[in-house]
Parts: C-alpha cells; sequence; structure tokens
C-alpha cells in the first residue's frame, strides 16, 4: 500500500500523516511507503514505514506526473488555494483548485491502475439563494471562486470515477477548529482563535455575538473521517461519490461553556468582545443547518459535543511548556 | 447592439439567428451587426442588419480571442460536443464543453466591458440517485460526461458573472422535439424521428413502449425562450444565473396522438413499434419530472401541449415539396 498526501505540508496533512504512520494500514493491506507532497517542502513524519517528502507544484502537469505512477494506491488530495487567497487572486485558485486537481485526475486516467483518490471539498460549495437545511442533493451554489472550485472538482472527481479513471471520493470539510497554530487573516481565523489563544494564556478577539452559531468538526475527526472515507468501498458510495463531512452546529456561547467545563473559568475570561462588521457580514451569510445523511451512513462521525474538541486540541495540538 | 452566436451554425443557431433576424432588437436595442461562428461555416442568415459567419475553433484561445471584442455585446453560446460524442471521446468534450466555454469566459473577463453571456446547459446534468422532482435547488448529479462539463459551465458562468466578468445567464434545454432533419445516433433520436418521419410520409422505428414518459420543448420555443433569457436583468437572476429550462412531460402516446389531431391518422400508421432493448435501457434512466420554477417566473415558458410542437414543425421545419 504506497500512500500519496498531495498537502502533506498542512496541517491536516501533517495530522493523518501521523495518524496512519500509527495504525500502519489503510483499505486492509499494510502501508509500505508514503509521500508528502506539498507546495514547500514538507515536514518529515516517523512512521514504521518510508516516508519521502517532495516539494512540487500541482499546476505543472510535468511535476504531477512524475510525482503519481501504477505503484500509487491512494491519494490523498488536500491542496488548495484557500478561500480569501482564491477571491483575491483568481488566476491562482483556479490553476491550483481546478487545473491542478485535473492534472492529478488526468495522471491517474492515464495510468493501467486505477488508483483510490479521496478528495477535500469544502461546505464553501453551499450558499446564494438556495433554502436551507442544506441536504446531501441540495444543489452548490457557491458564492467564492473557492467554493466554485471545489464544486468543480466534486463533477470531475464523480465524473473520473465512473468512467473508471480512478476510484474517487471526496468530503466537504466544516470548518475546521480548533485549530493549532497562529490566528490567519481568513474571516472563520476567531472560531479557533477564541479557544486557542485563551487555553494558551493569551486574549483573543470575538467579533460576533455569542449567539453567533456556525458548523465545526476537529482536526482529529476530520483525519478520521477522511480515513474510514479512503477505507469505503466504491459500491457504498452510490452514484455521486462526493458529501458533506458531518460536524455540529454550535453557538459561540456553548463554544466557551464546553471550554470552561473542560479548562476551567479562567480562559473564558481572556476573550474580549469587540464588534467586528466587516467579519460579522462575512461569517454570517455562512451556512451551519446541514444533514450529512449520506455520510453518517458511511460511517464518517462528527464530534461528540465541543468539549472533546478542546480535549483533543490540549492533548494533541497545544504546544508543550 | 453587437452579437455572437457560438454555435450559430447549428440547428438552433439559425434558428435563434433567422429569429432574431426578425425582431431587430435584443436588451431594448436595435440589433446592428451579427456574427455565426461555429466549427463548419455557418450558412449565412437573411436579416435587416450585418450578419458574418465565420469558422473557428474555441479550443484554441488564440482565435476566441479573435472573435469577441469590446464591441461584443451579447454571446450566444451553444456550441457543445454532444452527449454521445463526448462519452465516446472524452478529449473532445473536455475540450469544447469546459475549455472552450473558459477560453469564452476568459476572453470576456479581459476585456473593459462585461457581455451579456447566454449560456445553453442542459437537463442531462441531474441524474443518479437523486429523487425526483428535480427541482431549482437539486444537485446536478450527471451520469454523463457531457452532463458533468455542462455542469461545470454552469458553475463558471455563476462564478464569472458573480466576479462581474461577463453578464451571465444559463439555461439547461429539456429534448428539444420535433428537430428538422434526419435521424442521428443519439439514444434520443427517435422521439423526433417518431413525429418527423411520418409526416414526411416516411416510416419510423419507436423503440420503446406508448407509456414512455420525457420531458420536450420544441426548438421555436427554445429560442424565444434564450431571447427573454438574454433580455432578463442580472437583478432578475439571483444568486444562480442557471436554471432549468421549461418543458412539458408526455408519453409516445401523447406524442402520436397530438401529431394524429394536426395532421390526421394516416402518419401515426407509418410507426414501427420495435423495442430496442439497448436503447429503452439509456432513456429510461432520464427524468422526466421537473419543477423549473425559476424559469417560469422569469417569464420562459413550455409549449402548450405537443399539437403545438407538431404545427410548429410543419411550419417552420418541415421541408417544402
Amino acid at each position: 500500500m504506497n500512500i500519496l498526501i498531495i498537502g502533506g505540508g498542512g496541517f491536516i496533512g501533517q495530522k493523518l500523516a501521523r495518524r496512519l504512520a500509527e495504525i500502519g494500514q489503510l483499505r486492509g493491506r499494510q502501508i509500505a511507503h508514503m509521500t508528502l507532497a506539498d507546495v514547500a517542502m514538507p515536514a518529515p513524519v516517523d512512521a514504521p514505514f518510508a516516508v519521502d517528502t517532495i516539494e512540487t507544484d500541482i499546476t505543472d502537469p510535468v511535476r504531477v506526473d512524475a510525482l503519481i505512477g501504477e505503484g500509487t494506491d491512494v491519494i490523498f488530495h488536500l491542496a488548495a488555494v484557500v478561500s480569501a487567497h482564491a477571491e483575491a487572486e483568481f488566476d491562482d485558485g483556479m490553476a491550483v483548485n481546478l487545473d491542478g486537481v485535473r492534472h492529478v485526475l488526468d495522471r491517474c486516467r492515464s495510468l493501467p491502475t486505477t488508483p483510490v483518490f479521496v478528495f477535500t471539498s469544502s461546505l464553501a460549495i453551499f450558499g446564494g439563494d438556495v433554502p436551507d437545511p442544506i441536504e446531501d442533493w441540495t444543489i452548490p451554489n457557491p458564492q467564492t471562486s473557492y467554493g466554485t472550485q471545489k464544486a468543480i472538482g466534486e463533477l470531475l472527481v464523480n465524473d473520473y470515477s465512473r468512467r473508471g479513471f480512478v476510484d474517487g471520493r471526496g468530503f466537504r470539510l466544516p470548518t475546521i477548529a480548533v485549530r493549532p497554530g497562529k490566528p490567519n487573516r481568513a474571516a472563520s481565523s476567531f472560531m479557533s482563535s477564541i479557544i486557542r489563544e485563551p487555553l494558551h494564556g493569551e486574549s483573543a478577539i470575538c467579533p460576533v455575538d455569542p449567539d453567533f452559531r456556525h458548523y465545526y468538526l476537529s482536526p482529529k475527526r476530520c483525519v478520521e473521517n477522511l480515513i474510514r472515507g479512503a477505507n469505503a468501498e466504491a459500491a457504498a458510495l452510490g452514484r455521486n461519490r462526493c458529501m458533506s463531512m458531518p460536524g455540529q452546529s454550535l453557538t459561540i456561547r456553548q463554544m466557551i461553556d464546553a471550554m470552561t467545563a473542560v479548562a476551567g473559568p479562567e480562559p473564558a475570561t481572556r476573550i474580549k468582545w469587540q464588534e467586528q462588521p466587516d467579519i460579522a457580514e462575512i461569517v454570517k451569510g455562512w451556512r451551519f443547518d446541514y444533514r450529512p445523511q449520506r455520510a453518517l451512513a458511511l460511517g464518517l462521525e462528527a464530534d461528540d459535543g465541543f468539549e472533546e474538541n478542546v480535549r483533543f486540541y490540549m492533548q494533541e495540538d497545544m504546544p508543550k511548556d
């Protein structure tokens, strides 16, 4: 079993690689080899099998052809130009999120083998005038270029799978919280910051009111779900290989209460409530009422209350003093 | 008002061009010039304004750039590698139906102007395990490469419109009947043949039983709907520029009864009932229960009974003796 993680340097990619190193097998076979590929050289990961790290660029089909061969059994495609970047730089988003995916799929198509292709899509494919709840058969109606490119990726994964070029499956990620690392310029950044920074003894700004509701999944569950998705048999996926990954709909208040339940009352006092209308404007358009029945039937899971997310962060991702 | 019809040599393109020549205006402005472009040189069309015909190839971005300029006000994009062709020749379908559309959209993006872009999609974007009826917010789940490419085209039209690169709108065509011309190898070919050939005094084979139900629109109404779609103001389209064009759900028996009502009992006697399991297998997977509420609200219309379709064919398309 040879695995390739495209986007293997990112935080989900690294966590997935470490988890695969722990379990040592995928789709019922021992992992013999894993390649982590990314635009910047990925950090190495300790494993009981060989792990290569490669700096590459999926916008270049020649480099994609070199990356994937007949021996490649499972590809996790996590690489993406993210939402704000794809909105600011249209060509970058199209090059990576559309053409890059197509280069990978076309390389698979050129092989005599049929690699399993695990695609990370996003709940950002939904939006606009479409009524809630968002169900399995709701139209993708993205209101960002990132969401558009992910929705196109899903269509390609489905058609390339139907034609037998890959054995694809795609999962639309909820907002991942608690993310490790630093705040960034994403509008969703505060959704991790308001937990992460207070747990570190630092202050954080919450730009929306405590009743703001959104849809979350922990990084740990996300990785487990991707592995379950990779393990699924094609027949279980039916005639649409892509589906929403389960998450939890939570208010900011519920998230903070969970932090307090896990870590005591102190962290919550470090949150500064500071309305930021520009951020509130963006995030209030986001959906939170999802009914991911197909993924649940496949065995994918949401977290069991946000206390889990807080605990997972403290156990797995919080920098040790 | 300068109009470009890409796919202007096809039968819908020609009919659209002739209709625009009759009405002489679009979007409230007099038509000054029309270009008909296609892979084979389009037939000329008489009009009270200048009409150019151009042989071109939208898979070549250089030729697309030459085709579209600042003066191009409205583009009708009818060109496509059709269903059976795109299924047999994957690369051809991707080159024309995906890359070709993108070349046109990217050329528009490069202009200081914002052309109106009328995209013909197809009800073939729907299918698979998705339950009936097919409503405005039903997920596209194509089971052909043609349907996949059309669904991708819709996503691009929406995103390029949202970003202000074009003022796009897309309409998913029902099966067009009665089509003029000769039978072809499309699985749907018989749906026109069983009316057209008997009206000509020739025999035709019906490969399905009289209760087979499908969703139809006449060429004449299709053209009227495309013109109404072009005339629509962007604000009326909301945050999804693409929608299903209304049609009628009819059984074969209803179609034949309509022919008899219009043309007497003789033509129906020329239909040979000859079950063809390979064709029946394909067409029985097609949907017929559509609820195109958005298009109806925009003023697009289905035919008023299949007798209209028969009459339209006899008036507009039947070769005169």
